[in-house]
């Protein structure tokens, strides 16, 4: 048995208006309430400190990288890492990356017990558009404003296990699981900030957008015997919805604990790390069944090549 | 619009005894009962002509060869393809295949409606074991059997639509959708014999069971965007238990249709091929949105490698 107890801390909306020394209060909060269940790890979402800016049509540089961290932990973070750290508590948490060359990145970090960073993951998946779209119901411009994560998908040892994040649109890509599991990781932690709306099909829907989103982490987690922590940033910003259905799966593919609000909430479930052993030694043993000979498609094609 | 109705005709169980002519006459009425229902294609199991043959330990090559076929269509068959042509009816069904070197493979084929053979597919996953397993609760010997299928996973064009095959345990393996989901594939239909017991794991449960088949399914689904029919052959072989949940899944990952019973049982949808099109043109543009350059790992290892 090797037992983490994960907290899986959603929150609820981050007005444009709002300080980060704000959120980081909300932050200390829910952080203060995991330390009460014992959490040795707590999971916060994709953009953690701000609202979810790439909705927003921005063009000035300088407005845009006010939204962008240079260094982490900085003034305004570094009570929650003087918290975690005091309190013996492992985070991870998403934020918008500038590199000392100008960079821009949508990345989240990961400390240990000892509130030392040991994990930096530059999200891959970047969903949306570049240039200004009239067809959208609003805009959702990760591609403007981030470049591409250049990290690829690592693993680090953590709390004694295989630890890997992931962020946001990366956690509908089997291919994220897939690198991370062939690292034998045994726990993967993502954020997201997923609007409510299809901004390219209005009358989808709620339900199904929170289906999508658990199918492909369930899915994630089973065929790769893993845990998934998948947490939301939710509720009205400004106008915009997002979605919560923040979750913890096991690594048979099922929830074993579910946000019900679209607020800041704590949920807390005990994860052994061993329950990925059936699995991995089973169904999917990988260095037994795989037979990557057949696989030449996904790593030589971008697109889709239709047969001649 | 792009219609194809599709009926999965699922098969009840096959006893070790029952001969191939009466499958095929169970097999007709299925068709029958498809072509009643304006079916265009019709999907039958794996291994849809004899038991599930590879629970059975045997060291016997000539009693071995017995379960499999050196032609496709043979005597045995011919009825089911002589009907099939008659009524302009597609089908495709799983078989025990024998080649003219004496290689042996777990096979589909796929046909026009013209009765034709247009498509093969041999199963790439073999589950299972090749030695005798004293630990299992019974054998599953499909390592034994089978040698791991040569051809990749390719698709046709049939019914106006891009069509790719799979095989039972080939449906928990992400990369086999995306190998077809990389080739524009809008349907990809499978055969399943799964026992309802897990052999290493006897109090797993059969709703677990079907629970993960149908998350590996309903996930494929959704993040290629093709329609997916997986159906089973299900019920009590000589006192070995084959689970159902034969079922249709929209290009959304929604199931549409599913068995209720665990016998011969046809399931009906009429699936529109251009459903197909909003995944692959926004969430899902794999042009647009994979990287494949921090893929590397999915072909370039086969078992799991952990950091240093």
């Amino acid at each position: 048995m090797r037992e983490i107890v994960i907290g899986g801390a959603q929150m609820g909306p981050i007005q444009k208006a709002e300080p980060r020394t704000a959120v980081v209060e909300r932050m200390l909060a829910l952080l203060e309430q995991a330390v009460a269940e014992k959490c040795d790890l707590v999971v916060f979402p994709e953009l953690a400190l701000t609202t979810f800016f790439p909705r927003w049509w921005m063009e000035d540089q300088a407005e845009i990288d006010a939204w962008f961290e240079t260094e982490m932990p900085n003034a305004a973070t570094q009570p929650l890492f003087d918290r975690a750290r005091e309190t013996g508590t492992a985070i991870t948490f998403g934020y918008a990356e500038k590199t000392p060359e100008g960079r821009h990145f949508n990345t989240s970090i990961l400390t240990d017990k000892q509130g030392a960073i040991i994990g930096k993951y530059r999200k891959v998946h970047l969903p949306g558009h570049s240039e200004y779209d009239t067809e959208r119901a609003f805009q959702h411009l990760e591609k403007k404003y981030f470049e591409p994560g250049d990290l690829g998908f690592p693993v680090w040892r953590n709390l004694d296990a295989w630890m890997g994040m992931c962020i946001c649109n990366d956690r509908r890509w089997p291919e994220v699981y897939r690198e991370m599991g062939l690292q034998g990781v045994e726990l993967i932690t993502l954020g997201y900030n997923t609007p409510s709306v299809n901004s390219q099909l209005s009358d989808e829907g709620l339900e199904k957008r929170l289906y999508h989103s658990e199918l492909s982490m369930t899915a994630g987690a089973y065929q790769n015997a893993c845990w998934v922590v998948g947490v939301a940033k939710a509720g009205d910003e400004d106008g915009h919805p997002l979605m919560g259905g923040s979750i913890i799966v096991d690594p048979d593919g099922f929830v074993v604990a579910r946000a019900q609000t679209e607020g800041d909430e704590l949920i807390v479930h005990a994860c052994d790390m061993d329950a990925c052993n059936f699995g991995k030694t089973t169904i999917f043993d990988f260095a037994r069944h795989r037979r990557i000979e057949h696989y030449s498609r996904i790593t030589s094609q971008t697109g889709v090549v239709t047969p001649e």
